[in-house]
């Protein structure tokens, strides 16, 4: 994919109180102040070149096919998200939005989401997932969140009617962490991910994702029923494992359900 | 893929009416008027290098393998095909046809079809869907079509033996618009594909899709029973990402129905 | 893929018969000589290119998998092959074996294969399939011969007990030609596949294979019970097509058998 | 993958025992005795960078998604590994670690691993499979050993309750190897692997491992319940394709035993 390196013109003013950044490693932001750079670099695993590889990736896994599903990166005090309804294999680094982080998850009526950086493409709208992306950054500080339209994933949540997805006994469960940003769990551990509904719009999920996310402190993502996944981690490398063990742990819950074994072998007898 | 550049010396004196472009940006036609000017541009998005590449993603997900299956774009008064019974995955820009449009979909007795441009490869014919492409243009002024034969598709068409196929309440309905170039539809709609009865020869299926598009103004698509689906949009990218909804769409319905369980569970109960 | 262009020093000399091309395009043998030049070309079509690139693709297609499988072509009296028990997806030009064509499909006692080219490689001996290809070549005038350990092959070998797998009412039963070198088959055709039952050595398969061939001279491959598939075609385009079509032909009648719906519908009633 | 060229500064001194080899091709320590020679190579086939190669195919099979599994190769005295919990599709050869052997497999207390390079980056630890592999170097002389998280896997040990997982006439026993590095095994033989029980921390399958690997002296590799797979040979290429060939034939042992056939027709009937 070639990534623009040609300076953009457009200047920006940034306030004051975005300019300071946790991370004394952050390249993004440089001395002239032009905005594009804010998406421009050498560096493959800058967030604004990060976001496009990975979801080419994720659609050789079915994951974010039709334009579903997504990545936000944060970095220091800069949140990272692409665009909404666009196709995600496809998305380049000046496409990406740049948010200034904190600042509240829903908008109230009569204000507006506050950019660092919008894409000069006509009618690109942020990601319709931002205000649960933010759910992940608030309630448990971390800094990539995938969403999901994997079937395995839907699937789950046709099978399990209630309110979680349990499976144990399966080596993969290792690779999740407790609360999505905390330490592994044990082979001993039963692995459970919370399930909501789904809403016609997609931000209205925002406030049953809080509380499930609240209800249930050590899960590491939330299931939304015919919907798909989110999942969380402190870092790009730790949301996209432990986006792949979960995508498994649905795969082979859902094969071992429909062969009549059980899924949580302790529980419902088999071991 | 390497991309052909070199000059083409045949000459080709379009119609008038052909030169006039509602389109601005196209840059296919030259002021030198040489034919294969049509097929060769240094942009990605050109349709002579769009339909090749959008060609090789289609065949990793299976919608053309063994030559079937295709698209076709419009862009202005231009219709870009591909050859019939050729490897998809392989297509080159100088295997492309381009058509003047309008013209008649069928081809009447003691008539041909008008072209722009054939490929000079001997034996190439262009596209037997040609006038089921054409469908999508003349009945709902689409951009682009594709014809998969998915397999997800050609089963839905065998568990689903009536008219149409029927799905609701998954959030992959979201990426559907309504008679494939309106609104998208709401979370809350049943999607419904209309199914036609497959012919011997690809083109008899001309009336029976037309007629069940009129039948059906807010169908996206038509499956083919016992053959696969065709699928438009006002663009390529909405053509595409609608087909793979459309995909997604008809794979978990199957595998929801095999389960047993209710695909549109508002109508058949379990919601 | 690198594909190695310096000159061998090796000198071969060839029989006077093997000299005389049909194919006037055939370059790969040069006035001085040279015996690599049988497998050293630019042209991406050369067989010698051509059989790496298209294994390569067998083995995203799962065909070629743990060595097995394969392609062979044929190209005026020429005949190419790969080795025996190589990864399929990682052979390079230098491994492939030249024969001249035609000479006996099983050597007798006391004699042996001839060969036009040997890899220099140690060890390297050419493809157990290669009487099962000749079958193609002999009794068919392929120009290409595949075969592949595709598990949908198998499956279906293991759902038809009798002597041959059969479908019907498919579109994808049109991309098959009649004999495997003929017409293509029309969608009202019922697609009639002979099996034969498996040996503990390839070429033990050469007898029973032909006697199949020439059992049902219309069949345009043959399953090996519990092992795969050989297809053949024209030319390798066509041998490939051919193969895309039965695969997807023996992975779909698996699923609609296993669904309990008629795959040969006119008889089994269902239509 | 850039391979970094960059030459170390950093020195090692390394133990005399370790300086002598018995592979007199093997390139990676050069004479200046820098460290990272040991992962420095223009060959693509240099352990160090047929790591990360090998780690990105097996990804795209899913064997090594979420971190999970990894293969370690071993040339003369040295053996080359990846670490533990990173993502194996993204290695790079300085994430390489490089040990000398022979050393104990399990390190006893007050005693540490004896390494000869460990990539600089902070946190990275050797994988924790490294005792696992260590199994098929000592009781096999295996030169290769790959550790997949493979679903097919896991799901034949769950349907194949008891000890050891056996089928029997699929063609794709021909490709594996007695006792992982011995002669191939014919058509006509029952290919059995055996089965030992997960435990919450990997190298606690050191010993059930070792022991039924000498129960088995004939097994070419070993399933791991509820977790996967360690599969060895004498070559990368012989590991490689075996793990192909027994990935194969769990997928296809469970698909014939779900749908109520004989996996070991000789046996259960059916033949």
């Amino acid at each position: 994919m070639s990534i623009s390196r040609h300076s953009s013109t457009a200047k920006y003013t940034r306030l004051d109180e975005h300019q300071h950044h946790d991370d004394e490693d952050d390249e993004s932001i440089h001395s002239d102040g032009t905005v594009d750079e804010l998406i421009q670099s050498d560096d493959p695993e800058h967030p604004a070149n990060l976001i496009p590889e990975l979801c080419r990736g994720f659609y050789t896994l079915g994951w974010v096919t039709g334009t579903g599903g997504g990545i936000s990166l944060k970095s220091g005090n800069l949140v990272y998200l692409a665009p909404s309804g666009v196709q995600k294999e496809r998305i380049l680094p000046e496409h990406i939005f740049v948010l200034p982080y904190p600042q509240p998850a829903v908008v109230k009526a009569h204000t507006e989401r506050t950019f660092l950086r919008k894409p000069k493409q006509e009618g690109l709208k942020e990601s319709a997932c931002t205000p649960l992306f933010w759910n992940a950054y608030e309630l448990r500080n971390a800094g990539a969140c995938i969403h999901t339209h994997s079937q395995h994933a839907v699937m789950a949540t046709l099978l399990w009617k209630g309110e979680v997805f349990e499976i144990s006994h399966q080596e993969m469960i290792k690779g999740i962490r407790i609360g999505g940003t905390g330490k592994t769990l044990s082979y001993l551990d039963t692995l459970v991910v919370p399930i909501i509904e789904n809403t016609p719009h997609e931000e209205d999920l925002t406030e049953s994702m809080s509380e499930m996310m609240q209800k249930y402190p050590d899960a590491a993502g939330i299931l939304v029923r015919r919907h798909g996944l989110y999942v969380w981690g402190p870092t790009w490398q730790s949301a996209k494992t432990q986006a792949e063990c979960l995508d498994y742990l649905f795969e082979i819950g859902v094969k071992i359900k429909l062969m009549g074994l059980p899924v949580c072998p302790a529980k419902e007898g088999g071991l």
